[in-house]
């Protein structure tokens, strides 16, 4: 017998969305839903959190980093941890489900637990996180970081746009920025961590699936591309002899597109193009854009990179332009766990939903423990594959059919 | 016998040198050349032209549009007139060639007939227009609108950044705004129009000529792109989910290019272009363009805007964006007369110079007189295809060329 079949589905699954509302209604910003880290909004938002976290059975504690942590005790001392949780910290103009949805799905999964008097050969932790979006402060993940053992202290540093450092917003917060180092988890004494979270895109959507298990959080490229060519008069420099920087910026641009579909899981996107002394009446002599490649393997995404800078190069070489790639940022795909993933796709059996695997385009906590504890995601159909708006949507079913899976693989966790 | 030939050469070249250098001291801005159509700087502009229009043994005039007008008298009463010209405002920051150069030539073409003591059978005007480059008022090209009784009363009353009207400005000049309409010329006394002129284009630097014949002022069009995609996240939406404004943007910009390599002569340039909302991880949703095409023959111009048009919708639809394409300006085509070109190639042939005729892809004055007037042009190289730029140069050899070439022209005129 699961978990969730122990409780009224509707009742279960409205309680989810109206807290999601009153979680929403707390923000920095009136009439839509801002809530940096380690601001009044956050602060009220913890505190909320927290007093659902022991509603629902948990004892609930801030640590020193901002995070709001619920522990659901085990039927015995000693018992190793689950972790799971999400953010409540939102970039501006947010969505109510972002970030949100994980912590108060997790809180309510636990709820049932509770509800059925159930107690598990493991701890349950749910965890709020409050520094995934990287707003506030120029570093992101800081609170999933320290739970990781991987907080750098020189972040505490690190000044936010009126130039209050991490530190003093901390010390503002009631946290102890000192203690950080000591909130690191034990990975022997971990399970693992799992993250549930609307998909951000529109996949799911498109394939009619409510839940899905992720593969990877994707490594990424960041870059610039600079294209210099010759500026001319529109109307008296001839095609033959223009060497034209956005012209030639097209035909990278349609390469990147060409070769960004060449693998499965692999994106590339030009988002941003600047036109230096841009006029209607003036052939573009230096051109720059950026350049965002995304895979869930990395050995893909640097083949990827490379292809791309051999194809800027010979579109330059012949136009008589010159190019210049200047990748400036990258990160490793962080793997999730191939047990906790199985683990996940058989509850999705058990439930009869069929199995989809897919990576995460999007960053998330999770992929601060790559490498220390292993972690897994599930992720939640959102309509639109719309996010980071006021317009995100998530379809209540959908909520319910994704805690009932975590539920599942909670209750089927044999240690 | 050439008139040109009659003077020793290296001392005429020095001349119109000193005299440009000279003319582009007078600025309405400290370090540069800025003169604005009745500025302080076109006044003393005007006084300078017309001081050196009776040194060549011209008559001179501001007329009632701000015009400095020196007339050379036939040989005899009744005689009709031969215009030359070019004009004397200027762009911003600009070179010291740009019109300028067509008023110091000819007014030292007429200098050296004086110098012969010749007269012809036709009068020559060497005519400074003072509003070819409309930076001062929103229309331009007013200076040379008057002569071919084309003057809009109307632009009386446009206005400068300041809230200056065209007819004040006019009035502090010293001229009779209600008298324009008394400069129109009568096209029975008049031979034609004339005007040296840079290039402004990198043609005759490439082909290693010194002057050309002008063919036509291009037609033109002018008009706004607008691709209307979906922006979504560059992480989260797959490459196959992707209706990217920018791609869909880059592969139109292709076709133009494509499309306007299609036809000698025919240009179309895309010369600035903006991202809605644009964001490095945002796959852009909506993306506008400019589009600029130009022609010496409107049957080529329509063809081509309507295969660009054909083509965005096309690659529109197979993109599954929308494309809206706005034409907001055009302007046809402007013939330089058949007879006047053959005289200035017949010229450049008798000293040796290969014959070459090419269009204008930039606006002159002489485009004014069209359908009432009979007008050519002579092009001379300039370094780079530079203009509106402190960069621009003509060599005075070319200089010296082109003014021969207009010198044996007169000398050969007939009538």
């Amino acid at each position: 017998m699961t978990a969730a079949a122990t409780l009224p589905e509707a009742d279960a699954a409205l309680g989810v969305e109206e807290r999601l509302v009153a979680l929403a209604a707390i923000s920095d910003q009136p009439g839509a839903l801002t809530r940096l880290y380690l601001g009044p909004a956050h602060r009220r938002a913890t505190e909320q959190v927290a007093a659902w976290m022991r509603q629902a059975g948990m004892e609930a504690r801030l640590d020193s980093v901002g995070n709001v942590v619920g522990r659901y005790a085990a039927s015995s001392a000693g018992a190793p941890t689950l972790i799971l949780g999400s953010h409540i910290d939102t970039v501006r103009n947010a969505g109510r489900f972002d970030g949100n949805l994980g912590v108060v799905a997790a809180i309510e999964v636990v709820r049932r637990l509770h509800a059925a008097k159930r107690r598990l050969a493991f701890a349950i932790e749910v965890v709020a996180f409050g520094d995934e979006e990287g707003v506030r402060f120029a570093s992101a993940l800081g609170g999933s970081r320290a739970l990781a053992g991987r907080f750098d202290p020189a972040l505490l540093e690190e000044r936010d746009a009126e130039g209050v450092s991490r530190r003093a917003a901390l010390a503002a917060f009631g946290c102890d920025p000192d203690r950080i180092a000591a909130e690191a988890r034990d990975p022997a004494k971990v399970l693992g961590y799992v993250e549930l979270h609307i998909e951000q895109g529109p996949v799911l959507e498109r394939e009619g699936l409510a839940v899905a298990v992720v593969t990877a959080i994707n490594g990424a490229n960041r870059g610039r591309v600079t294209v210099t060519g010759e500026s001319g008069h529109a109307g008296t420099v001839p095609m033959a002899l223009r060497r034209d920087a956005l012209a030639a910026s097209a035909e990278m641009m349609l390469a990147v597109e060409r070769l960004g579909r060449s693998e499965a899981d692999l994106v590339a996107t030009v988002g941003r193009l600047e036109i230096d002394h841009a006029a209607p009446n003036t052939v573009p002599g230096q051109v720059s854009f950026t350049l965002d490649v995304r895979a869930p393997d990395d050995a893909v995404r640097a083949r990827a990179v490379a292809a791309i800078r051999a194809a800027l190069e010979a579109i330059a070489a012949t136009r008589g332009v010159s190019v210049h790639l200047d990748i400036g940022y990258e990160a490793p795909a962080a793997l999730c766990d191939g047990g906790l993933q199985q683990r996940l796709a058989a509850a999705m059996a058990r439930l009869g939903l069929p199995e989809r695997r897919m990576p995460s385009g999007a960053g998330h906590d999770a992929m601060a423990f790559a490498g220390h504890i292993p972690f897994a995601m599930l992720f939640v159909r959102c309509r639109g594959g719309i996010s980071h708006n006021p317009a995100e949507y998530a379809a209540p079913e959908d909520i319910e059919t994704a805690m009932r899976v975590l539920a599942d693989f909670i209750d089927h966790y044999d240690i």
